[in-house]
């Protein structure tokens, strides 16, 4: 199979191999790789393994995920199990995190896994394995090592995407959105992301020169001031880890974005496109402010789902990412909805329920206004009617959006 | 599809996953386990997860095994690579024996996958994961806790045992060769089991109680003692592991074995059958011992990997078991030759080059002669003209098989 761009199938997923390891952790001659794959991941993890060891990785392990057995878990298990959490279970990320591993996941997720399933014990295993989790998720969130994610299709999730296909249709059609919008189409997909990356990085530094207190966002359903950590930063597309190796965290990636003030969020907003989170998708959610909280939330479909989010902890009720992304981005262009918040969430602007990004202020988190909760879950917000303004400190105010392309 | 039994393939299956529950590794209400499984072996991981969690498990994991990777290791990975060997990856394994895991092993491998590659290297790197995992090998073999092996077809293993069918007969035939030898086929596999273990505990317990100095094979090809280890101990079928829950390690197991006395071996033997190992079809093997050691060993094919598995350590060269198996046992009755130990070790009696189980002796393993190595290879030397021999220590002779059966 060929398109337009002329490189084969299998051109393309070579690329996509060599952009996750090259672009995506940038894995170094001497490195280690640790890698997460679906279950049927195995061609594109071959791949990415056969590149690692063309640099000279030192070493690369690969953790195949069935997600089948959650569910089991979730409908079979007896209650003990959902909290079977033995710290010694940290053991294992925490020293590949010693000794400066990278990490990049494959998703590749059935949108429907957990449809039906009980939300409760979903919730009471998640919070455990948070818990658990935490030393090496603060680890990782901050960069100590380089990490990456990208994705393939599974049959499930590829139907989901193109219900009007037949099967292996649908698994040709979401590869092709996939390399489209990770550039692996390309015939220089490496030089293809040092150009975003620096259209990105251009706009990220207008907006930390700029020091914006808020953002006043507004379009036909929303009107929502969004107030900024103190001292935050833009972040978005490529960034060193602490080692100084640059990677790019999500392939692909078209967002800027920073961490909210947990207290200062006021107004209503609309999402412009649904939610699809623990196998539900959430439409039509509307969302009231005041000071920070989350005071009124409904959804046309998937409200309790909606409202057991909320009630995860105090900081899921408040928001930790204000993310812009133009309305006509790569994602945007293929028009579809990924039910994949690694593609969807660079298809327009958004806001993330939950814990923000410790890198994205100075200092402190917490001491700077950064939420912290134990879930983290984008919405879109961003519409091609969407417009954006930073507000200074001195009362002014500045055009950074206008009909949902950059003002600046 | 269905057989003389008139159970479906699923039922079959069904019971193939309850075996290994509740026969092989003996999983008790509370129990943790831990799977090993072929990438391709999610339908039945999952069954055995569901049979797990109804027994009420209080932990289930499964590893899924993509043995490509390891040959792409092999081909393409630095030498530091393989050398690579933190001593943390040990940590792991050795909290689950703390925390009483079972341990079930779901083989399925391409016997060519190592077919040509560097002998040498996979030598190398053998040496140091056996260095590495030695005290989680210990406990393991010394049965701190359950463990049991069963194993299932992948597409290249079956399309070995059966050339001439196409690929989805020979998946078929192979899973059909796997129910019949575990007796999956059965309306009542588990009274099938009790059975069967109880007919191998009176042999056992025949030989014991008789404590032979040497056992005195021949057929036409070979005349060889086989001095055993003071005192050793005879298994096979069920046993306890030392929490007193009674398994079956191996599912198909036919054989009752023991440890020799690494010194005591003497005489020529050829094998009655070929021997799969690292890739490699070894066949025609012959050998001389003297005093315990391999002086000679030829093979009409596979003689450089013969000669490799001998020069891996000094206890390569001296046999750590010697195993007794009816000639018409299930697993010789397919008339297949499987090209898996699990299988073929019970199609014919054997000796294994190197390492004894610390649990065939009273006592310290070395002070009663049993050998250490880090290899174990078990080898085919049964046939059906076979007459075994046990010599007592009076000087007198009893007969143990004639013609290939027990003769007691
Ligand atoms: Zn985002
Ligand atoms: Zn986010
Ligand atoms: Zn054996
Ligand atoms: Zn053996």
């Amino acid at each position: 199979m060929t398109t337009a761009t002329g490189l084969s199938f299998d051109q393309k997923l070579a690329n996509y191999a060599d952009l996750l390891v090259r672009v995506g952790v940038n894995l170094q001659p001497g490195g280690r790789l640790f890698i997460w794959a679906p279950l049927d991941g195995a061609p594109l993890a071959r791949l990415v393994v056969e590149r690692a060891w063309a640099i000279g990785a030192l070493a690369v392990t690969v953790e195949y995920q069935d997600e089948r057995l959650s569910r089991l878990m979730y409908d079979h298990a007896p209650e003990a199990a959902l909290d079977y959490a033995p710290t010694w279970k940290l053991d294992e990320p925490m020293h590949q995190v010693d000794e400066g591993y990278s990490f990049l996941t494959i998703m590749g997720s059935d949108p429907d896994l957990l449809a039906g399933a009980d939300q409760e014990r979903i919730a009471r295993h998640s919070r455990v394995m948070a818990q658990l989790y935490r030393p090496f998720n603060e680890r990782f969130s901050t960069f100590e090592v380089n990490w990456s994610v990208g994705a393939m299709p599974v049959p499930s999730w590829a139907a989901r995407v193109f219900p009007d296909l037949p099967p292996e249709q649908a698994i040709q059609a979401l590869w092709e959105a996939i390399f489209v919008t990770s550039r692996a189409d390309q015939p220089d997909p490496v030089a293809a992301w040092q150009a975003h990356v620096a259209q990105l990085a251009r706009v990220r530094e207008h907006l930390n020169g700029r020091q914006y207190r808020a953002l006043h966002f507004r379009n036909a359903h929303s009107d929502l001031e969004v107030g900024l950590a103190d001292g935050h930063i833009w972040a978005g597309g490529a960034g060193p880890a602490q080692n100084g190796v640059v990677g790019v965290p999500n392939l692909p990636t078209d967002e800027v974005f920073t961490a909210p003030h947990r207290d200062r969020v006021n107004g209503t907003v609309r999402a412009s496109k649904p939610l699809s989170t623990r196998g539900t998708l959430i439409e039509d959610i509307q969302v009231r402010f005041e000071h920070g909280r989350v005071v009124e939330a409904t959804a046309s479909r998937g409200q309790d789902v909606l409202t057991a989010l909320l009630d995860t902890d105090e900081g899921a009720r408040h928001i930790g990412e204000i993310a812009l992304v133009e309305h006509d981005s790569p994602v945007a262009r293929t028009g579809l909805l990924f039910y994949n918040t690694l593609f969807d969430e660079n298809a327009a602007s958004h806001i993330a329920l939950g814990r923000a990004y410790p890198f994205t202020v100075e200092g402190d988190l917490k001491a700077a206004g950064g939420n912290d909760s134990l879930i983290h879950v984008d919405w879109m917000i961003g519409t091609p009617d969407t417009d954006v303004d930073g507000l200074r400190d001195d009362g002014s105010r500045e055009p950074v959006m206008r009909g949902g392309k950059w003002a600046f």
